[in-house]
Protein backbone atom coordinates (compact mmCIF):
# COMPACT_ATOMS: atom_id res chain seq x y z
CA UNK A 1 0.00 0.00 0.00
CA UNK A 2 1.48 3.32 -0.96
CA UNK A 3 1.44 6.17 1.55
CA UNK A 4 2.99 9.64 1.74
CA UNK A 5 6.77 9.63 3.23
CA UNK A 6 6.07 10.13 7.33
CA UNK A 7 4.67 12.11 9.42
CA UNK A 8 1.52 10.44 9.45
CA UNK A 9 -1.27 8.43 11.98
CA UNK A 10 -1.93 5.03 12.74
CA UNK A 11 -4.81 3.73 14.33
CA UNK A 12 -3.91 0.15 15.68
CA UNK A 13 -7.01 -1.70 16.46
CA UNK A 14 -7.02 -5.26 17.98
CA UNK A 15 -9.87 -7.40 18.27
CA UNK A 16 -10.60 -10.86 19.69
CA UNK A 17 -14.22 -11.82 17.74
CA UNK A 18 -16.89 -13.67 19.44
CA UNK A 19 -18.38 -16.78 17.51
CA UNK A 20 -20.78 -14.93 15.23
CA UNK A 21 -21.62 -12.89 12.47
CA UNK A 22 -25.09 -11.45 12.77
CA UNK A 23 -24.59 -8.52 10.53
CA UNK A 24 -20.72 -8.33 10.76
CA UNK A 25 -19.20 -9.14 7.46
CA UNK A 26 -21.60 -6.28 6.06
CA UNK A 27 -21.05 -3.67 8.74
CA UNK A 28 -17.07 -3.92 8.56
CA UNK A 29 -17.30 -3.78 4.62
CA UNK A 30 -19.53 -0.32 4.89
CA UNK A 31 -16.81 1.08 7.55
CA UNK A 32 -13.62 0.18 4.95
CA UNK A 33 -15.51 2.19 2.50
CA UNK A 34 -17.03 4.70 4.46
CA UNK A 35 -13.53 5.29 6.16
CA UNK A 36 -12.16 5.51 2.41
CA UNK A 37 -13.76 8.13 1.65
CA UNK A 38 -12.90 10.10 4.81
CA UNK A 39 -11.06 13.58 4.65
CA UNK A 40 -7.27 12.58 5.89
CA UNK A 41 -7.70 8.62 5.26
CA UNK A 42 -4.55 7.51 3.91
CA UNK A 43 -5.62 3.84 3.66
CA UNK A 44 -5.87 0.85 5.65
CA UNK A 45 -4.40 -2.81 5.94
CA UNK A 46 -6.22 -6.17 7.97
CA UNK A 47 -5.34 -9.62 9.06
CA UNK A 48 -7.66 -12.08 10.49
CA UNK A 49 -6.48 -15.71 11.87
CA UNK A 50 -8.50 -18.29 12.40
CA UNK A 51 -8.54 -18.03 16.43
CA UNK A 52 -10.87 -14.85 15.59
CA UNK A 53 -7.72 -12.38 16.50
CA UNK A 54 -7.50 -9.96 14.08
CA UNK A 55 -5.30 -6.19 13.45
CA UNK A 56 -6.76 -3.54 11.70
CA UNK A 57 -4.28 -0.09 10.90
CA UNK A 58 -5.95 2.70 9.47
CA UNK A 59 -3.43 5.28 8.53
CA UNK A 60 -4.47 9.32 8.63
CA UNK A 61 -3.18 12.51 7.63
CA UNK A 62 -3.05 14.22 11.23
CA UNK A 63 -4.80 13.53 14.18
CA UNK A 64 -8.12 16.02 12.93
CA UNK A 65 -8.90 13.28 10.51
CA UNK A 66 -8.76 10.12 13.06
CA UNK A 67 -11.12 12.53 15.50
CA UNK A 68 -13.77 13.30 12.50
CA UNK A 69 -13.75 9.29 11.42
CA UNK A 70 -14.29 8.77 15.10
CA UNK A 71 -17.53 10.88 15.50
CA UNK A 72 -19.19 9.97 12.73
CA UNK A 73 -22.71 8.94 13.07
CA UNK A 74 -22.48 5.65 11.38
CA UNK A 75 -19.55 4.79 12.86
CA UNK A 76 -20.21 5.63 16.25
CA UNK A 77 -23.83 3.19 15.74
CA UNK A 78 -20.94 0.49 14.61
CA UNK A 79 -18.87 0.42 17.32
CA UNK A 80 -21.70 0.19 19.68
CA UNK A 81 -22.79 -2.91 18.21
CA UNK A 82 -19.27 -4.12 18.08
CA UNK A 83 -19.04 -3.82 22.09
CA UNK A 84 -22.33 -5.51 22.31
CA UNK A 85 -22.22 -8.16 19.51
CA UNK A 86 -19.33 -9.36 18.07
CA UNK A 87 -16.31 -8.60 19.80
CA UNK A 88 -15.14 -10.76 22.98
CA UNK A 89 -12.72 -7.84 23.41
CA UNK A 90 -10.81 -5.38 21.57
CA UNK A 91 -7.55 -1.86 22.22
CA UNK A 92 -7.60 0.82 20.10
CA UNK A 93 -4.38 2.77 20.19
CA UNK A 94 -3.52 5.97 17.92
CA UNK A 95 -0.09 6.02 16.78
CA UNK A 96 2.36 8.87 15.49
CA UNK A 97 4.22 7.16 12.52
CA UNK A 98 7.57 8.59 12.59
CA UNK A 99 9.36 6.22 9.99
CA UNK A 100 9.20 3.35 7.87
CA UNK A 101 11.93 1.11 6.81
CA UNK A 102 12.31 -2.43 5.46
CA UNK A 103 9.32 -1.76 2.75
CA UNK A 104 9.97 -4.54 0.30
CA UNK A 105 8.96 -6.74 -2.98
CA UNK A 106 9.77 -9.70 -4.03
CA UNK A 107 11.67 -10.53 -7.65
CA UNK B 1 -2.50 -7.52 26.39
CA UNK B 2 -1.82 -5.23 29.39
CA UNK B 3 0.50 -2.48 28.47
CA UNK B 4 2.34 0.41 30.37
CA UNK B 5 0.45 3.76 29.32
CA UNK B 6 1.83 6.03 26.38
CA UNK B 7 4.14 6.84 25.05
CA UNK B 8 5.98 3.75 24.10
CA UNK B 9 6.44 2.64 20.60
CA UNK B 10 4.84 0.39 18.36
CA UNK B 11 6.50 -1.97 15.01
CA UNK B 12 4.27 -2.15 12.36
CA UNK B 13 5.24 -5.20 10.49
CA UNK B 14 2.58 -6.06 7.61
CA UNK B 15 3.97 -8.78 5.25
CA UNK B 16 2.21 -10.86 2.17
CA UNK B 17 3.96 -14.42 2.74
CA UNK B 18 4.53 -16.58 -0.33
CA UNK B 19 3.53 -20.00 -0.23
CA UNK B 20 6.15 -22.23 1.41
CA UNK B 21 7.29 -22.75 4.63
CA UNK B 22 10.93 -24.12 4.89
CA UNK B 23 11.44 -23.35 8.25
CA UNK B 24 9.38 -20.23 8.38
CA UNK B 25 7.39 -21.35 11.54
CA UNK B 26 9.97 -22.57 13.53
CA UNK B 27 11.89 -19.08 12.90
CA UNK B 28 9.00 -17.38 13.60
CA UNK B 29 8.42 -18.82 16.83
CA UNK B 30 12.02 -18.43 17.94
CA UNK B 31 11.73 -14.80 16.79
CA UNK B 32 9.01 -14.25 19.11
CA UNK B 33 10.87 -15.66 21.96
CA UNK B 34 13.76 -14.37 21.41
CA UNK B 35 11.97 -10.59 21.12
CA UNK B 36 10.06 -11.00 23.98
CA UNK B 37 13.52 -11.47 25.93
CA UNK B 38 15.07 -8.14 24.86
CA UNK B 39 15.61 -4.85 27.04
CA UNK B 40 12.36 -2.53 26.22
CA UNK B 41 10.12 -5.47 24.93
CA UNK B 42 6.55 -4.78 26.05
CA UNK B 43 4.42 -7.26 24.22
CA UNK B 44 3.43 -8.47 20.74
CA UNK B 45 0.44 -9.17 18.95
CA UNK B 46 -0.10 -10.49 15.52
CA UNK B 47 -2.55 -12.32 13.01
CA UNK B 48 -2.63 -13.04 9.32
CA UNK B 49 -5.72 -14.31 7.46
CA UNK B 50 -6.22 -17.68 5.20
CA UNK B 51 -4.74 -15.17 2.22
CA UNK B 52 -1.15 -15.21 3.58
CA UNK B 53 -1.05 -11.32 4.59
CA UNK B 54 -0.54 -10.72 7.97
CA UNK B 55 0.42 -8.24 10.31
CA UNK B 56 2.33 -8.23 13.66
CA UNK B 57 2.82 -5.21 15.64
CA UNK B 58 5.32 -4.93 18.54
CA UNK B 59 5.76 -3.12 21.62
CA UNK B 60 8.37 -1.31 22.64
CA UNK B 61 9.81 1.04 25.69
CA UNK B 62 11.62 3.31 23.60
CA UNK B 63 13.57 4.11 19.76
CA UNK B 64 16.49 2.23 21.52
CA UNK B 65 15.47 -1.14 22.26
CA UNK B 66 13.90 -1.39 18.88
CA UNK B 67 17.38 -0.94 17.30
CA UNK B 68 18.77 -2.99 19.79
CA UNK B 69 16.53 -6.23 18.69
CA UNK B 70 17.11 -4.76 15.00
CA UNK B 71 20.66 -5.46 15.40
CA UNK B 72 20.60 -9.08 16.96
CA UNK B 73 22.56 -11.16 15.32
CA UNK B 74 19.68 -13.83 14.90
CA UNK B 75 17.20 -11.27 13.81
CA UNK B 76 19.17 -10.07 11.27
CA UNK B 77 19.99 -13.38 9.65
CA UNK B 78 16.36 -14.14 9.75
CA UNK B 79 15.24 -11.29 8.18
CA UNK B 80 17.51 -12.46 5.47
CA UNK B 81 15.82 -15.41 4.84
CA UNK B 82 12.30 -13.48 4.96
CA UNK B 83 13.37 -11.72 2.41
CA UNK B 84 14.87 -14.97 0.52
CA UNK B 85 12.70 -17.21 0.72
CA UNK B 86 9.21 -16.18 3.13
CA UNK B 87 7.59 -12.97 1.99
CA UNK B 88 6.26 -11.59 -1.18
CA UNK B 89 6.06 -8.71 0.24
CA UNK B 90 6.38 -6.46 3.64
CA UNK B 91 6.51 -2.75 5.22
CA UNK B 92 7.85 -2.08 8.43
CA UNK B 93 6.80 1.20 10.21
CA UNK B 94 8.05 2.82 13.05
CA UNK B 95 5.06 4.31 15.47
CA UNK B 96 4.98 6.21 18.62
CA UNK B 97 1.79 5.31 20.48
CA UNK B 98 0.22 8.82 22.00
CA UNK B 99 -2.60 7.50 23.81
CA UNK B 100 -4.68 4.53 23.83
CA UNK B 101 -8.74 4.51 24.30
CA UNK B 102 -11.35 2.08 23.96
CA UNK B 103 -9.78 -0.88 25.37
CA UNK B 104 -13.29 -3.57 25.90
CA UNK B 105 -13.29 -6.82 27.41
CA UNK B 106 -16.56 -8.00 27.21
CA UNK B 107 -18.23 -9.62 30.13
Amino acid sequence: MPLPLPPYYAVIFSSQRRDNDDGYGATAEHMLELAAAQPGYLGVDSARGADGFGITVSYWRDEASIAAWRAHADHVLARERGRRDWYQSFTVRVARVERTYGSFQHD
